[in-house]
């Protein structure tokens, strides 16, 4: 089947806003297995959209639109369908129901104009909306079935999810199910080799891959006869890929690593302190991005001086002498300095070259040295990071969270996290 | 004039990219009186490319295209262009002697594939690449001027302002000439405003606002029947915005705030300290971003949790008791605290309710205390700051920058930064 993206809105045309709803949405069509084929952007102008919709549904089996299906008067998708389908507007009671229970719930006002919201083009069938009041729509226009979604991501991601995905599936009279997983720690390619076999093995199952730097996101979508069917099989599976990447897969579709890391923290009643150098800021600043970090968090030291690192965590002058601010004499004393000065549980540090200047032979740019000071004792890990002074940063800034996770999971540390992965670990 | 924007890429319409060169020149070409009617993105396909061009041709005047000029063989964009115009693909020579001087300037063998980018459909006249190797093209069909560039933005940016923008000027018959001005700690609507009659008074100027959280930026674009006299103009108007937005100015269109915060205190010789709680490493991550930052930055101290504040920085308990942890007295402490302890010139902090939890009616979410100590004394400042966790973080971080900055500069900063702008000051 092949499908068409079509977003509608001013603010798209104009170049306001960053059309990546467009990008979500290709990418969750390609991973149902729908060839994307053309997005198509327009102004909010009546004749545009309903021309360029008949057109669109001539061409793609799917046509997924978003935007123009709010309260105000420009916003005319509804009424460009109806247009181009040659149909009415009727009031979708159900609905209508739903937008006056939902303001009323918020204390608001209902008026005419969120009445609007509810008219539906004839022949459509809503899509609710779990999380805002315009409710999506679906009609059959064309060669194609087309589903109309609010612009905002949100509410378009939520429709798409509860209602699209298995209406899609329908169309090839299967239903799916996809489960989320969420890893730090292999590339891309490793991932790929690891779950090489797995699609060829289970021909229901189609596997979908999306990178966040420094993350990456395994996507397992399953096809079957009954939405419950292709639930198990794509839980089945997803268990399979989990036992195959091993530790590091850190959460599920909506988890975030910063976050993760925090409960596994709260869990088990563990304080952390933090000693950074060429992060800077960015472990205390991940940490104290997830709302309560302040529970185990006590203190985090960007020492960029090496007079902040002896005056504050106390590390010796010999050390940052004898060995170098980079090293893992160095990273180890900061690491102790914080847990000793914080008066914490545990304690991870990171000191090393981000460049892009300031590299040598013996520490090239992107050496970076990390400490864990635990009640247990302190060990320290060394990465050769690659890519540019932001990447090394963050990458770094995950590393030294990988290694708080898996203190905090119980899981043995003495030999570091990656031991063949992503990072040359020397 | 109308215009449409042509992305064409698989990797667009697979979703595995979010499309910002559209969002980028549609805003470039609406800065520059055009409409934008349309964006249309393709897969790599030579007849879809050929059939949408001339589509889009025939209803706008002016049609920009990135994407697909690279030596692959899925780059068809060249192909598809001469498809639709009807004539074959003629090699550019000085565009062949520039792709092979800049290949073998570097060392690399030149092959067949890279002349392939020196090969334009007949009639196009080259638009050269001033970072890249691929050479963009412009070529007239149907009712429309057409622009061909790269899809790596980087390229794409350089093409079109070294010769998109003047071409477009050309077609109404005038040049043109842009200046940017990068602001923080204004609102956009209180921006508009302060510069609302500059365009009515000056008939040969276009004002372009985009606002980059929590920056502003803003865009001076002039007109004139030479690229001389458009540039004098829009730099003599740039000179009155600069003027009216005073303060708020940090820097032109390449400036980042965090680096021209960096080069005052180098200037200055200044070092920096900094003590975050509410922003938790936010100020560092920051000011490291910057390579060379080590000359300035000597220490930041995270102190999220009392205990830290008091042992790391000396805040007296009673002071943290009597007053909380966010008061004046907590961020006066704090910043004093974080200069003694590096040793350095100056030190700036923070302590704030950054929400969602955690808000009093006195103290409510978004309360930010702000410390400045200095050889001259230690100032403080209360903002009262709106938006979600992160938001209210962003801008407080930038803040507490906007002091620096100030600073640095010799400014006064007893009556502190935006005593009528973006945040409510109390």
């Amino acid at each position: 089947m092949t499908a068409a993206v079509l977003s509608i809105g001013t603010e798209l045309t104009r170049g306001e806003l960053v059309n990546s709803n467009a990008a979500w949405l290709s990418e969750q069509l390609t991973s149902l297995g729908l060839e994307v084929r053309h997005h198509s952007t327009l102004a909010d102008d009546l004749d545009g959209i309903a021309t360029e919709l008949s057109r669109l549904c001539q061409t793609a089996n799917v046509v997924v639109a978003t935007g123009g299906l709010g309260p105000t008067s420009d916003d005319l998708t509804a009424k460009a369908v109806a247009k181009a389908c040659g149909v009415g507007l009727v009031r979708d009671e159900p609905s209508w129901e739903r937008i006056k229970k939902r303001y009323r719930a918020r204390g608001l006002v209902v008026t005419a104009l969120h009445a609007k919201q509810a008219d539906l083009p004839e022949g459509a069938e809503a899509l609710p909306n779990p999380v805002g009041s315009a409710p999506g729509f679906a009609i059959a226009h064309g060669n194609a079935k087309a589903f109309f979604m609010p612009g905002v991501p949100r509410e378009m991601k939520a429709i798409f999810e509860s209602s699209v995905i298995a209406a899609i599936a329908k169309l090839g009279q299967r239903d799916s199910y996809q489960v989320h997983i969420r890893s730090f720690g292999l590339r891309e390619s490793e991932v790929g080799e690891m779950l090489e076999d797995i699609e060829g093995v289970n021909g229901d199952i189609t596997l979908g891959y999306r990178a966040h730097f420094p993350e990456l996101e395994v996507k397992v979508l399953a096809r079957a006869a009954t939405a419950a069917e292709a639930e198990q099989r794509a839980k089945t599976i997803a268990e399979q890929v989990r036992d195959r990447l091993g530790d590091a897969v850190y959460g599920e579709r909506d988890d975030t690593f910063n976050a993760v890391v925090g409960e596994h923290l709260r869990d088990r009643g563990l304080t952390l302190a933090v000693a950074e150098s060429c992060t800077g800021g960015m472990v205390g600043a991940m940490l104290t991005a997830v709302p309560g970090s302040s529970e185990y968090l006590l203190f985090d030291a960007v020492t960029y001086a090496n007079s902040a690192k002896t005056n504050v965590l106390g590390v010796s002058p010999d050390t940052l002498r004898g060995y170098g601010a980079v090293s893992s004499e160095t990273a180890a004393a900061m690491a102790e300095g914080a847990r000793r000065v914080a008066g914490s549980d545990i304690a991870v540090s990171t000191t090393g070259v981000a460049g892009p200047g300031g590299g040598t032979d013996e520490k090239p740019v992107g050496t970076v040295w990390f400490g864990l000071a635990t009640p247990e004792g302190t060990h320290t890990f060394r990465h050769l990071l690659h890519g540019d002074r932001e990447q090394i940063r963050t990458r770094a800034a995950y590393i030294a969270l990988e290694l708080v996770r898996r203190y905090a999971m119980g899981k043995p540390v003495s030999e570091g996290p990656f031991q063949s992965t992503c990072d040359q670990k020397t």
